[in-house]
């Protein structure tokens, strides 16, 4: 099966255990227009890659972890686009969920979404159980306070932000928990894995502010400008456009030269380079190549 | 150490994580406001003594999850208590979180809490790692969709509601899973704690729906006749006041009832009917003894 197609599949068995009885219908409803259709799905492939990398042993494990990654990363988009913070009325081209279920059903899609994905994770392990604890806590960490992204979220409230801590937190610590899942759900060591999720994490970043500020909104199906807007941090307005594409290639290239020598190394690096092609708006990429 | 004290001092542990650089301050600031101090800390003592009468052989499993049981109690409080929601402005007798910190820093506090909660039982089973699988399940269960918390607050955005379904969601689940974990934690099996949980919890909602309409809002810090304002289901708009005293009180003798014979039964025996009183408003007592 193609990894996009395991991915959705994964998705879909998870999110069909709220298709029951006891789930208020618009809920369920809801739960799954945070979900489907999704994005690229960047950090669950990320996560199954290095989880095949590291040799996939398995893989109802490594399919949790990509979910669980997915779900928490649609758990942030909902609770982002409330209208106490970004008030995003359209992502990815549709109605953003409270735009079209209402604040208190997304508000509860948010919650639900980030049970779901522990959840997720605590059923699938009953093969490896001691893949758990590292599992769970590593997730934890990538979306909790101190360092995760609810933290990152946070400092989009206060006055004074370091931009890199920001980024890390907010953008950062889920990439990076992408690639350490897929190796803890492996089996495997998951320290030399954990620099080529920060560094694509990072890249990843630079490249959003710089769609914020250059994007079609048509092309990435939400409104542009919203640094600005709600006096965020952007990487372009720090660095001007030329030093923001600059960073962002010295970064993709830091993800590639960062990857550990192993069987699934080309194959990685071919997904890095893939991505990178997709993370800068068409009319730039001339000169960001 | 008392058993109160024993939940604070894990609480404040859990907590403290958070009290980090990377958090931003008014975040963390909201996050300690959520959790202290707190209620009548019911389900983590319930947690506690279910605990103690399975054997409590791993304190630290059982702190865990009656940490993890409040965290995502308060979370829910926090939600809840969002415009979009109830719109309190007052909670245990103090400004709600959003009131006093603002409504994005309330919506990311209850996303960290939920974090936290997961994060805290997967840290602590290191030492009992083939816990933690049921433990999360049970927790997840709780509180998500279809049958827990946030499936009960869906609910309440519904027109067309069970009255009973909408309690054992709403309350009735963290109340089971209160027991359950209670003696997963000693590694015990949980089915003959079901019973406890449930029936407490439906208890707990009764006295929760008469305080709405009897209270004093001064004696229990909030605001009362919330119920008929959001047109929520009410026990005593469906039974009359008479009629939602008998059946808290038929609740509480179902709950005793059921505790399974073992070491700790009368301690909990004693437990449940201390806790029983504080339910009902003073001036209603006399009528409900």
């Amino acid at each position: 099966m193609k990894t996009k197609d395991r991915i959705e599949q994964a998705l879909m068995s998870a999110v069909a255990r709220t298709d029951a009885p006891g789930t208020p219908p618009k809920l369920a409803r809801a739960i799954h227009h945070a979900v489907f259709p999704g994005g690229a799905r960047v950090r669950p492939q990320l996560c199954l890659a290095v989880a095949a990398a590291c040799g996939d042993d398995a893989p109802t494990v490594s399919d949790a972890s990509a979910v669980a990654i997915e779900l928490l990363h649609c758990a942030s988009l909902v609770h982002d686009d409330l209208p106490c913070f970004d008030d995003a009325e359209t992502r990815r081209g549709r109605p953003s969920v409270h735009a079209a279920f209402g604040e208190a059903t997304a508000l509860l899609t948010g919650d639900a979404l980030i049970i779901m994905a522990f959840e997720t994770l605590a059923r699938a392990s009953a093969a490896q159980p001691l893949r758990l604890g590292p599992l769970t806590v590593a997730v934890g960490r990538a979306v909790g306070a101190p360092g995760g992204l609810v933290a990152g979220q946070g400092w989009e409230l206060e006055d004074q932000v370091i931009l890199e801590d920001y980024h890390r937190a907010k953008t950062g610590a889920l990439f990076t928990a992408a690639t350490v899942t897929g190796a803890i759900s492996a089996g495997a060591d998951p320290a030399p894995w954990r620099g080529l999720g920060e560094k694509l994490g990072e890249a990843y970043q630079v490249a959003d502010d710089i769609r914020d500020v250059a994007a079609d909104p048509d092309e990435i199906g939400k409104p542009v400008l919203q640094d600005a807007q709600w006096l965020r941090p952007n990487a372009v307005a720090e660095l001007g456009m030329e030093g923001a594409l600059s960073r962002l290639q010295r970064l993709l290239q830091d993800a590639v030269d960062s990857i550990p020598s192993c069987k699934g190394a080309p194959g990685l690096r071919e997904l890095v380079l893939l991505q990178a092609k997709r993370l800068v708006p068409k009319e730039l990429r001339e000169s960001a190549a």
